[in-house]
C-alpha cells in the first residue's frame, strides 16, 4: 500500500546533513583559537535573537546550522578551546564524538541487559579495561562481588555511593534515617560541593555532614577524622559514609586515602574515593601514587569527561560490593521482569543509577581507548602535567607571583602578591580580553588564581602566551 | 616552535571518519527492518567476544565500525525499528542525532549560566516553546515564577520534585524528614516505579509511599486518595507530594488530574503530574484533554525521548514555582561563584538538578521542532494514535482476542482468549521470531501483551504485518 505523507528526514537527507554537521564541527575545531574563550554574552542576549514561537512548519538544516553560527556561538564559553583553563577540562576528542554519534544513531536504551545485551556487556567490559588502565584494585572488577558502571556525573556517583552506605548502616531497613541513631557522613572541607548536595537529596539532614579539618596541602587530616567518628559514635551516630578526595576541584589536593581507609574501616563506615578531576593521571605509571590505600575503598569514581578525552557525560563508579548498591536501587515493576534478568545471569545496570533509562554511553569510553591505545592516553596525560610543572617553575621564578599550593598534576594554583582585590582585577581582565579563561577559588581565604591544563589541543605553546598575558595585565595593572 | 607529538585525531581526519559514521547509520536505519528486532544474544555472548585487555597502541576507526557491525550488532535490540513495539516507544529522528551530535561536538558544560550562556538560554526558550506546543499552563513558562529544565529521564523529575515538595513541606528546614511528623507521598498502584525509588533515594521510608487504589480504567481514585491523606493527617502526618500519571506505562491509563488537584491543594501537598509517555499526545489540539487539571499541579514533566524524535536522554520537566526546587538542590562553592549568578539576572540550570555537570541537550529538542514545525509533529502523533485504533478495532473483531483495556492514545493492551500461559507461550514465540518485538503487564493479574505504536518509522503496514503473525502464531499455538 502506499505510503502516507511522511515528514521523517530520509537517509539520504540524513548523509547529506550529517556530512554537513561534522564538517561544522570540524571547521569549528579547527578554528576554536579565534573566539573569546570567555563568551560575552550579556544575560539574555541569545535569547533576544530567537522567535517567540516555535515554528508552523518544517524549516531547512541549513537554516538551524546557520542559527548555531550566527546566534548561539557568541554565546558559547570554548570549553574545547586550547585556551580555556578555568574549572576543570571538560575535554572531548574526535573518536569520543564519533562513539557517541553511533550512540545517537543506534537510539537504544540500556535500561536492562534484555533491551539491548551489548549496551550492557560492553559497558562491564570496558570498565574493566579501565580497572587495568589505571591501576585500579581488582576487587572492583566485575568478575567478582564488585564492577564498574558508568554514571553521568561523579555527583550522581557520590549519591549512589551514600544510598549504598546508607543500605549497609543500617542493614537495609526501610526508613534509614534514625533508626539507628543518627546516620552521619564525613569529607574535607575541601570536598566537592556534591557531597552536601547527596546529603541533602538523601534526606539525612544538613547537619549530619561533618566537614573534617585539612592540613596545609588543603588534605583531609585523618586524625581529626578519626577524632570526628569516635565522637559521634559515642554520641549514639551511626558513621555511615566518609568521602575521600584525590584531587579537590579547588586545588587538587590530595586525601590521605589509606590513612582514612583504616579508620573508615575501624568504624564501620563505607569509604567513597572521588577522584572525579585527577583519576585520569593514573594512566602513567610514575603518576599511580594517588591510587595509593584505594584498596581500602568500598567504591571509586573518576570521569572520562574530564582529562580522559571522552565527552561529557561519563563517569566511571565502582564498587567493591555490588549488593548493598542494588539493594538501594533495585525496584522491579511486572513491565520490566523479564527471563534474563530473573536468571540472575546478567547485569541490569538500571539497579546501578538513580534514573532507569540509560545511553549507550560506553561507546565512546571504548572508541577513545582504542584510538588513543594506552601509550596514547599516557602522552597526552604525561604532556598537560609536564607542562603544569613548567609552569609552576615560571610563577616561582616571577617575584612578582607565588605560588599559592605546590602545583599538583595539571592544575597550578598561584596569585599575585598585589592581594585579593588586585588578583579579582587581574581575572577580570584576562578574561575579558578573550584571549584565555581562568576561574579563581579561594585557598587559606585568600583570593587565588587557578590554571588547569588538560584540554585535548592545549600545548606548551598555548600556556607559554597564557603566561606571558597573565605578566603583562598584571604589570598594566599594578602600580607604576 | 615545533608541535610536540600527538596522538589526536586532526580535523581532516575527523571529516573522513564522521561521514564514515553518518554512512553506517544511514545505512543502519535504511536496513533496519532486516535484524531480528528482539537481540538474540545469550548472557556473555558478546564480551566473550571482546579482547581481555585494552590495546597498548591506537587502532584505527574502520576496526571500530567492523566490531560494531560484527560484534554489536547481533547483542542490539533494535529500539528504532519500526516493529519495536515493546515497553514504549524511545523514538529518534535525523535531526535529533545531528543536533545531538552538535552538542557532542561544541562539548559545553552548561552547568552555570556563565559556562555557556547559550546553552543556558536556549533551554529556557525552546522549553517555554514547548508550553505553548502542548498547550500547557502557562504558570510554567519562565517569564513568571515557574519554568522549565531538561532532565535525563523522568525518574530523576519525580525526584525532583519530592525534593521541592520536601523543602515546601517542611518549609526548608534542614533534617526534613520527621520534623514535621511524617512525610507522606501518594501515587497509584499503577504510578510508575520511579515514585518509590525517588521515595527511597529521598530516605522518607519506604511505608512512607501510599498506594491508592484505581478504578476499572486502571486511574486513581481521588476520593481513595482524599481518604488516605485525611487518615494520614488524622495520625500527625503531613502529606507531602501526589503524583498523578497521565498514561500510565503498564496501560496508559490517564489519572484525574483535576479531581487529584484539588485534594492535593485542599490538603497542601505537592502534585507533581508525569506524563513521560503521554505527554506528547497534546501536540494535537484534539488529544489536549489529557492536560486537564494542569493548572492545578506544581510541577509537571513528559519526554520528548519517548515520542517526539528526540533521541535519549531528554525529559522536560516545569514547575510552577522554581523557589522550593533551588532551595532544595542549591549549593555554592566558592570556585562556582561569579557575577552573573549573583546578579540574580540569570539561570543556573545545576540548582534544578540532581547532577552538576550538564549537557547542551536543547540543541537537539530544538532541531527537532524545526525540522517537523507544529505540522509535522501533529501529523506523526495523529498517525500513530489513528492506527493504534484500527489496531484495538481488529482485536475487538476477532473472537479469539480481547482487549484488555480500552485502547488509549498508542498503546493497544490484548490477550488472546486462551489464558495466562498461553499468552506468554504466544508472547515468547513473537518476539522469538525476530520479527516484532513485544512485552506484557498484567492487568486485573491477568497476562496481558502490550502493543506500542510510537516509533519512528512505524506505518500502518508494520502494525498490520504485525497483527497477521499474532493471529497466526496464535492459531499455530491453539489447540486443534
Amino acid at each position: 500500500m502506499a505510503e502516507t505523507q511522511s515528514f521523517h528526514m530520509t537517509p539520504d537527507e540524513f548523509r547529506r546533513h550529517g556530512r554537513a554537521v561534522v564538517d561544522w564541527i570540524a571547521d569549528y575545531l579547527e578554528h576554536i583559537e579565534s573566539y573569546p574563550v570567555l563568551s560575552r554574552a550579556e544575560p539574555g542576549e541569545i535569547r533576544s535573537r530567537l522567535p517567540d514561537h516555535p515554528p508552523a512548519t518544517g524549516e531547512p538544516v541549513a537554516a538551524m546550522l546557520r542559527d548555531v553560527s550566527e546566534i548561539l556561538l557568541p554565546g558559547i564559553t570554548h570549553w574545547q578551546s586550547p585556551n580555556f583553563f578555568a574549572y576543570f577540562p571538560a575535554n572531548n576528542s574526535g573518536p569520543s564524538i564519533l562513539g557517541d554519534l553511533l550512540s545517537s544513531g543506534l537510539g537504544v536504551q540500556g535500561m536492562l541487559w534484555a533491551t539491548s545485551p551489548a549496551c550492557t556487556e560492553l559497558e562491564t567490559h570496558v570498565l574493566d579495561w579501565v580497572v587495568e588502565l589505571l591501576g585500579l584494585p581488582e576487587r572492583f572488577l566485575s568478575s567478582g562481588t564488585g564492577g564498574g558502571v558508568i554514571q553521568d556525573t561523579a555527583s550522581s556517583a557520590t549519591l549512589c555511593a551514600l544510598l549504598a552506605a546508607r543500605v549497609r548502616a543500617t542493614e537495609g531497613r526501610a526508613g534509614g534515617v534514625g533508626s539507628d541513631g543518627r546516620l552521619t557522613v564525613y569529607a574535607s572541607t575541601q570536598a566537592h560541593s556534591s557531597v552536601e548536595k547527596a546529603v541533602r537529596i538523601a534526606g539525612l539532614g544538613e547537619d549530619a555532614l561533618r566537614l573534617v579539618e585539612v592540613d596545609r596541602t588543603q588534605a583531609m587530616r585523618p586524625e581529626r577524622l578519626d577524632a570526628l567518628i569516635a565522637r559521634d559514635v559515642a554520641a549514639g551516630n551511626t558513621p555511615c559514609l566518609v568521602v575521600a578526595t584525590v584531587g579537590t576541584t579547588s586545588s587538587m589536593a590530595v586525601d590521605p586515602v589509606a590513612a582514612i581507609g583504616h579508620v573508615s574501616r575501624r568504624f564501620g563506615a563505607w569509604l567513597h574515593v572521588d577522584a572525579a578531576m585527577a583519576g585520569t593521571a593514573a594512566v602513567c605509571p610514575e603518576l599511580r601514587s594517588i591510587n595509593e590505600g584505594l584498596e581500602l575503598s568500598d567504591s571509586y569514581c573518576f570521569n572520562p569527561h574530564k582529562w580522559m578525552f571522552v565527552n561529557f557525560d561519563c563517569d566511571c563508579f565502582f564498587v567493591a560490593d555490588r549488593r548493598p548498591l542494588l539493594q538501594a536501587l533495585s525496584v522491579l515493576p511486572e513491565y520490566l521482569r523479564n527471563a534474563a534478568s530473573q536468571s540472575g545471569a546478567v547485569i541490569d545496570y538500571r539497579d546501578w543509577q538513580i534514573p532507569l533509562g540509560r545511553r549507550f554511553r560506553a561507546l565512546k569510553l571504548w572508541f577513545v581507548i582504542r584510538h588513543y591505545g594506552v601509550e596514547g592516553l599516557r602522552h597526552h596525560v604525561r604532556e598537560h602535567v609536564r607542562i603544569a610543572r613548567e609552569l609552576a617553575s615560571w610563577v616561582e621564578a616571577d617575584p612578582d607571583f607565588e605560588l599559592a599550593e605546590p602545583q599538583t598534576l595539571n592544575l597550578v594554583c598561584f596569585r599575585h602578591r598585589g592581594g585579593d582585590g588586585f588578583n579579582e582585577r587581574l581575572l577580570d581582565r584576562l578574561n575579558a580580553s578573550g584571549a584565555l579563561y581562568l576561574t579563581h577559588t579561594r585557598i587559606d581565604g585568600r583570593y587565588t588564581l587557578r590554571m588547569s591544563i588538560g584540554q585535548t589541543g592545549t600545548q606548551r605553546r598555548h600556556v607559554e602566551a597564557a603566561w606571558e598575558r597573565i605578566r603583562t595585565e598584571a604589570s598594566r595593572l599594578a602600580p607604576a
